[in-house]
């Protein structure tokens, strides 16, 4: 899941309204959950994504290896037209070998981690630091002058949180009941503006540094406990920071800025070997189809993002979503039915850096929106696409009946999100109602943001998203060094690829296409005399 | 306070007892709590422990700092006797420069840190790995002639634990009251000699590995979420491991052992640059004395250990007792009075490994047991001293009137541990009374041990140790990476300092010294033909 959200939550609806008459294919059903159990591969799929592949940022070498590995393996399971699909990305990186030390006023190895797309060190650098926090181009004249030959950390130094709640969770009833309380939408464009621009300052603050004749930059962990995330977003060619940056653990970033504050100067010694690839700009989503019977091009699709950050190994985000993904491939394939409509599988690309994946195939297949004024970088891409109207459908807008994303680790599937599509909710809670006894119960009507189903749902499609277990993916793994297999769990994994081949089933044999939501137009401004929303 | 703990838990007593007379000096009190909270000193004193002094291994170079810094700071504040006082301990020990890798089948830089007091590597060792758990003698025919050249993974790597308490905790009213609860008194003697040889064993798999013609050996962090400890045990004087040895974060370990069930088998390389001291084999406690009036030797003491482990500052482990100890000889010198007995402040040595700084004073100063039967380890040493008996006073042993402990990490007083003193506690409830509405309220029954109060209670003595609000101890800062400086409370260290100070006076002004258990004697089998006590 990518870390910006723009979330929208809605209306609590009675799901005593009457249900379609049609039936629920139980037979099918149980033999679902036979397969998804007793032979069940999703835990060696997931293994071997994260711990033999290891983490995916897009367009690194470990993700050229994953996309081959992924098609391979859907032509294994006999899949049809399995194949990549390109798009506009930029530039490749992985990390080979990394230190930070504190070498005065004492020798401290500190836990850090190069931030992503950023440049090597020419071996190892040592400079003093200087605590110099920039969060607006404003702050840079405070600096001016005071940072050649420096090592500047960057961020707010700020304090422990106290973290009062657990570490591992499962939802309760009255957690999911809350995703059943409406929230009106908002639209904001100055908002989403500044949203958009935090890259437009990254960018400016490396020109920045760079100028200044500073060295190297530093940025602070915002997880407390020493992990570490290593985002970056100057992926594009032509954008990468002319500075190495690092990011240091909370603790040791804290400690760090006490001892200037106490009147020592710390010296850091940096070294950051990392690479860049450019055999390539372009990412590539995979796809893979199991054939329907009806020849009239519809289809569903289940999809996650199978790329990754870098710290761990992009194992609850989101192998996780992946690995139940192809195992529902599985499932239904090994028991050799033929649905109705095209199933399609899919594993998104550049979902961390602003959902690259998903929108290409949007743009590609399903509807357009008005192209941006000028050159975009993963932020902008991200929040614009929210104020491009009007959308134009293409031919195969209709095709695609229903759509299933996961990408909210690897915890069990709970219910799901209806994305204010009311007239669906009555159909999506008849489909799951064999898995109730599996835990997965609730469809609210809540929208919510920040992975691949977005941009479709936004262009009134029928594209869903899962409620799951959240395990402890806010509080510890997600985006950090401690996404790791070892924190998944199997009979979590199991249940969701077991509920999405259940899902897909019914959604691909259903009489009639899931209904859709009205095309989005241009919202107006419904409210121009009242103050304007604070900023989250 | 150290890892390994001989909890006994006792009887539900009722406060409405009557208290003695004698009543509680609340002017003075009110005083204390004005010195210690508008000129507070307690955070400058432990910044200056963790930030600029750092983790204080005992015997490290940065622990002579710490000695030297603790003495001179004391003289500042005009104290007298102002010294330290040797006992054997072992070698000096400190880490550089730490680098762990995997270099194979992907490169990838792993969360590790040397294991105290194991030799450094000849620059970077580079060795396939194999995962030889080994927790007993009896492993080790298994692995022979498996370990040449290897590097050697000596702990199961078991899997994540689900985390369904609060990383950040304070005390309810019922968690305190459980400790109000009697559980009978347990004594053991096998059971205490089977704890007392797990160092045997470690020493035993350091030869083993070392004659196999293993390279390193490898240990996996106790706690998930990439946080390291880094504890060793064998730091005396010809007992130090043969093999370099680093402790590796769960997830990095376990991805390990993963791959090589997978049919991989990692690569590792191991930069350990640590340095030995063997300049002074002596550990030092650091005493310092406000002088009583009363001119007939009695005194009172306050204490907490000043050693620390090295994965991060030792700041909850025990900077933050130790700046409460200094605080509260500030707080009672600067209001010039004069207390009638001498009160001590004592900063230990050596606590980490068996309690041995304060194990040294004791036979100095207080009673001695029976010499063990030959050279002691670490762990024997702590557990035998259970085992020993009778117990021989000193002279000194009438004059100590009342010891206080703090060692629980900086969380803020709650109530005191009454090491069934059953005689002490309405006089020690007392004592507290004044300090209620800052939170501390509960004299309990209970023992708990692990800290320096443990031998002195051990022997009779009136030697108490505080309730505190664990924070993040048990779940993160306690010996691990996160221990540092940003995790300690400014309000709660005050607090603790203020009632240290508090209770301190109290204790020197009392009329009479606080009543005595009876001298302990060698427990009888009371019930010899039940079936033993399961282990924990």
């Amino acid at each position: 899941m990518r870390r910006l959200l723009l979330t929208i939550a809605p209306v609590a609806l009675c799901f005593a309204v009457p249900a379609p008459a049609q039936q629920v294919d139980r037979a099918m059903v149980a033999r679902i959950i036979d397969e998804g159990t007793t032979q069940s591969q999703v835990m060696p799929l997931v293994q071997h994504m994260t711990d033999v592949i290891g983490p995916r940022l897009t367009n690194s070498p470990q993700m050229r290896v994953a996309e081959q590995w992924a098609q391979d393996k859907f032509a294994e399971m006999g899949l049809s037209n399995v194949h990549k699909e390109g798009f506009d990305f930029g530039r490749g990186w992985s990390i080979e070998r990394s230190s930070v030390r504190m070498v005065g006023p004492r020798p401290l190895q500190l836990t850090a981690i190069p931030i992503a797309w950023t440049p090597a060190t020419q071996g190892a650098l040592t400079a003093p630091i200087v605590v110099a926090p920039m969060e607006k181009a404003e702050h840079f004249a405070k600096w001016r002058g005071k940072l050649r030959g420096k090592i500047v950390l960057v961020s707010e130094p700020g304090t422990t949180r106290e973290l009062t709640d657990p570490t591992f969770k499962r939802l309760t009833g009255e957690d999911i009941a809350k995703l059943e309380a409406y929230r009106e939408p908002t639209y904001d464009p100055q908002r989403l503006a500044r949203s958009a621009d935090s890259l437009v300052f990254d960018e400016a603050l490396a020109a920045f540094l760079a100028d200044e004749g500073a060295l190297a930059y530093v940025t602070k962990s915002y997880r407390d406990g020493k992990l570490l995330h290593g985002e970056g977003y100057m992926h594009q060619v032509g954008k990468t920071s002319p500075l190495p940056g690092v990011e240091i653990a909370a603790e040791d970033y804290r400690r760090l800025t006490r001892l200037v504050a106490a009147g020592q100067t710390p010296t850091l010694e940096i070294l950051s070997d990392v690479r860049f690839d450019d055999s390539d700009a372009q990412a590539y989503n995979i796809l893979a189809d199991i054939p329907g019977s009806g020849g009239n091009g519809e289809y569903v699709m289940a999809g996650a993002h199978y790329d990754s950050w870098v710290a761990g190994d992009g194992a609850t985000d989101n192998a996780a979503g992946s690995a139940m993904v192809m195992e529902a491939a599985r499932i239904l394939k090994s028991l050799g039915v033929r649905p109705k409509r095209t199933i399609r599988f899919a594993l998104w690309n550049g979902e961390e850096q602003a959902l690259y994946g998903s929108t290409a195939y949007i743009e590609r297949h399903l509807a357009t929106r008005p192209a941006p004024n000028g050159p975009e970088n993963s932020n902008q891409h991200y929040y614009n696409q929210a104020t491009r109207f009007p959308i134009t459908r293409k031919p195969g807008y209709d095709d695609l009946a229903a759509y299933f994303n996961i990408d909210n680790g690897g915890g069990k599937l709970r219910g799901i999100y209806a994305e204010q599509n009311v007239a669906a909710m009555p159909i999506l809670q008849q489909w799951l109602s064999p898995f109730a006894a599996m835990g997965a119960t609730d469809v609210v009507i809540s929208k919510t943001g920040g992975t691949d189903h977005q941009f479709m749902s936004a262009i009134g499609l029928p594209a869903f998203q899962f409620i799951q277990d959240p395990l402890e993916y806010s509080t510890l793994t997600h985006h950090s060094s401690a996404d790791t297999f070892d924190h998944l769990r199997g009979a979590d994994m199991r249940q969701g690829a077991i509920i999405l081949a259940g899902m897909l089933w019914q959604a691909a044999n259903a009489d009639d296409k899931l209904p859709r939501t009205p095309l989005p137009r241009q919202p107006v401004a419904t409210d121009p005399f009242a103050t304007p929303p604070a900023e989250d």
